[in-house]
């Protein structure tokens, strides 16, 4: 039995999971710490309940309470109620869709069984941005990609804002994490991907001549400015590009993954 | 001949151009007052003086002033030089690439001028997201797009974040806004355009049918959410969806607009 709790006060000690969500380095911290994440508007908290994450506890102002009592009744987690002004004064911002839940993270899966019987991953290298995780999260599950490798010190996806441009999807797209940046990619191999490196360069063949291409490929992207590391680019089998104006350096990397997993996904029929 | 004038009192009226930074509201109705949009960062900052935009005043930290000296010297603009923990207070957020001008508005050619001659065009109904309109701007430009044309409260593309996340590209596409959103479309028609409506929509023709089609041709994308009007979708010679999962609702408006860009500006020759 779930109970809905009227909080006055900012400062309640029930709602620390929410303070300062503004705040990367505290979130951070105290998101690890408790092995929490918040999720961000009705949609996206009925998704990450749906995949199973338990719920710590909700907090809303009162409109949004009728659209996710069925959520929050079979939750069994506390509702705390406040008015919106009060509700931004702990979260140092205004949140626009109203609702949020803090949610305990599952234990990740390793590496192999995430990717066991996918056929096409996308691997990301170091991507620092939140809103490129997410949005990264968005494509590959709108164009059926298997599942979505990190390297170690890739951005955390369930990180608030990842979780929001994502659209709940990192929810649904299965995921691990790279223990080893170094040998990251001998594993992928070794289960039989071809590794494709998506880069800007000029002497890399056309993305176009890889579509329809091997039963089992990883396309791997690097980090926003500087691209896929040397080493990545040296372990991957193919070095592709999607051809762009001279007068252009780069793609965004979100706008690079959504083509290249379109490009890559096109006549795929399911495993 | 510029003047370096080092400002130490982040109140001090000459900076009134750079107040509020994260304040939309205050920041669209005082850049529309003054006629005048923000550049951050060395290489937007230089993208927008190429383009021709007059320079108001320059807003940096001294470790900055090097690499934008030659830019500086070629404005005769002051160059306000500040601390960068007080060019903190002016901002309201820390300026991570430290050098910022106030720039001068241009007036938007005619609709009618900037499709003269284009082949490709991409046109915004109501896209509301800053990030969005700088993200499409880009993608437009690396697909050497031709020119963006804008529907009257479409968001602006030189507001400061549009800018950023458009790495400048909002100066190099031309662009222009309609004067009338409800008969805005018969303009193109009338210059000849075919005009495709992107929709997640599941009875509109696949996009990939649309490659290597006409001389003229306007891709319309519709606002965040919502998608396309449906006065718009009634007024499109052709309604194209990129496929996706079923799983999923739709794209994110900057990856469409990418992927349709891929798409439909494949084998163009130049025109």
């Amino acid at each position: 039995m779930s109970s809905f709790v009227r909080v006055e006060t900012p400062a309640d000690p029930r709602l620390r999971d929410y303070a300062d969500l503004k705040d990367v380095t505290l979130r951070r911290s105290l998101e690890a710490a408790e092995g929490l994440f918040l999720a961000e508007g009705e949609k996206v908290i009925r998704r990450a309940v749906e995949a199973g994450y338990p719920v710590r506890s909700f907090l809303m102002s009162e409109r949004w309470l009728e659209g996710l009592r069925d959520v929050v009744a079979a939750s069994g987690a506390p509702c705390y109620v406040m008015a919106p002004e009060r509700l931004e004064e702990v979260t140092g911002f205004a949140v626009h869709r109203g609702a949020l839940a803090s949610m305990l993270r599952l234990p990740l899966p390793p590496v192999e069984k995430v990717v066991a019987g996918a056929r096409r991953v996308v691997v990301l290298e170091d991507i620092v941005d939140h809103t490129n995780v997410g949005a990264i999260f968005r494509s590959a599950a709108a164009f059926a990609v298997d599942a979505v490798v990190l390297a170690p010190r890739c951005a955390d996806p369930l990180y608030r804002r990842a979780v929001k441009v994502s659209m709940g999807t990192v929810f649904a797209v299965p995921y691990a994490r790279m223990d080893n940046w170094y040998d990251g990619l001998a594993g992928l191999r070794a289960a039989g991907f071809r590794l494709l490196a998506l880069t800007p360069a000029a002497d890399a063949v056309d993305l176009d001549a890889c579509a329809g291409g091997p039963d089992r490929l990883a396309l791997l992207l690097g980090t926003e400015g500087d691209g896929l590391s040397a080493r990545w680019q040296d372990q991957a089998d193919l070095r592709a590009r999607i051809p762009i104006s001279p007068a252009v350096d780069s793609l965004n990397v979100a706008a690079a993954a959504a083509v290249a997993c379109y490009v890559l996904t096109r006549d795929q029929s399911p495993a």
